[in-house]
């Protein structure tokens, strides 16, 4: 982990909770550029045929009047997607579009293996999908489920939390399944985003939850590169059950 | 069919030739609202936990200043995604941000199964990825290949249509598993359809290549509500090899 690096951990009890305005009621969004690319596909052959795997989709909204200097990449965490910053289950509009108002370009990813990175299932290995009941603890309703001392605190889901609430159906909706073997999705996610740094220049990475351990490899290869990591919720490396897997193999 | 409904058929050599100007010169892009949502998920059960199935992905550019009545709805054809629309292999802008540029309200959707519209083997049954060759041949460099007699006519191809060209890469990064029953993908994606215009209301279905079959099915249910089906090369009815799948079990 480079020094030269600001590390900011956040512990926030509701995801999502940095926008409180209603979208509908903002000012119009101006946008610079709206688009998307893939980056760290490497050519791959399955079975005698070629495919592209390890690309990771990257969309990016670059605000009309830029104020900053550096973009946030925003890494989204386990059994979701790119859409945890694009929007709130309640319909609001996310970190992406707020970042994108306070004059940041934004970078949205979906991992590589989910969303709208493609899923190769003989390089990648299996996947899992989470059920809606692990959604309700997990996500919802803590405080219901009591499984940590703490959960009581969990007051700020924004409906009943109940499996007919329609934030709650929005949420559920928008899992996604993902690459079982989680020391691959550390590799292969580490890697597409040193190849987004590469191609987009010095930026600030924003992780969330399980994607907490994807951002430490990327500023230990492109020190000079990462300016800040913004660490939301983050499992793994550097503040607790820390699991090593070494640099071995990846750079 | 309802008889209310524009039919416009529209062949085009190259997807996305539309959006000729470079994105990086146009004026700034000023939205209302740019967000997403999911529609048409159901509760299902498998293997005795509950997940949500049948949903659909969908993200929306609600212009600032809309000057058409109905908005477009952009439905992607096989192997892809919904980023035939937000932008092309080469960098341009999409027809998702053309349309808005021209007042359209535009919401783009990912089939369901595919994409950010989360994949459930057990209820959706296996999936299949096309392999590089396969897009070599079908939408890259299809006067090569030589297919279909007029494949010579296919020259609109922005780069060298090789493996090393950038644009290819990008396409093949950006291709998708889907499901491999035709017929299902039939049924569940035009249920969430009519799941879409039943919450946003009138509006215009634009559907590409194997999508065409996806549209009528969502004007015989609601033709009060789909007031144009623009079928871009589209297969399926009414053109051409039809493949009645009638509306037993859908509506």
């Amino acid at each position: 982990m480079s020094f030269g690096v600001l590390l900011i951990v956040v512990i926030l009890v509701v995801f999502g909770a940095a926008s409180s305005a209603r979208a509908a009621e903002n000012p119009p969004l101006t946008l610079a550029r709206d688009g998307f690319f893939y980056v760290g596909g490497k050519p791959t052959v399955v079975n005698g045929k070629q495919y592209m795997a390890g690309q990771m989709y990257v969309e990016y909204r670059i605000p009309a009047r830029k104020t900053h200097p550096y973009p946030i990449i925003m890494v989204h965490g386990g059994t979701m997607s790119g859409t945890n910053y694009t929007g709130t289950p309640d319909g609001r509009e996310g970190w992406a579009q707020y970042f994108v108002r306070q004059g940041y370009a934004v970078y949205v990813i979906d991992q590589v293996g989910k969303g709208r990175s493609t899923h190769l299932e003989r390089t990648y290995g299996p996947v899992d999908l989470v059920d809606s009941q692990n959604s309700q603890q997990r996500y919802v309703a803590q405080e219901k489920f009591k499984l940590r001392p703490q959960a009581y605190l969990h007051t700020q889901w924004p409906g009943s939390g109940e499996p007919d609430d329609p934030a709650v159906q929005q949420l559920i909706s928008s899992q996604l399944p993902a690459i079982r073997d989680f020391t691959k999705q550390q590799f292969i996610n580490s890697e597409a985003l040193i190849a987004l740094v590469d191609k987009i220049g010095s930026s600030i990475l924003l992780v969330h939850s399980q994607a907490g351990a994807f951002g430490w490899p990327v500023a230990d290869a492109r020190p000079e590169l990462i300016k800040a990591i913004l660490a939301i919720e983050p499992n793994g490396p550097p503040a607790y059950n820390v699991e090593f897997i070494g640099r071995a193999g990846l750079f």
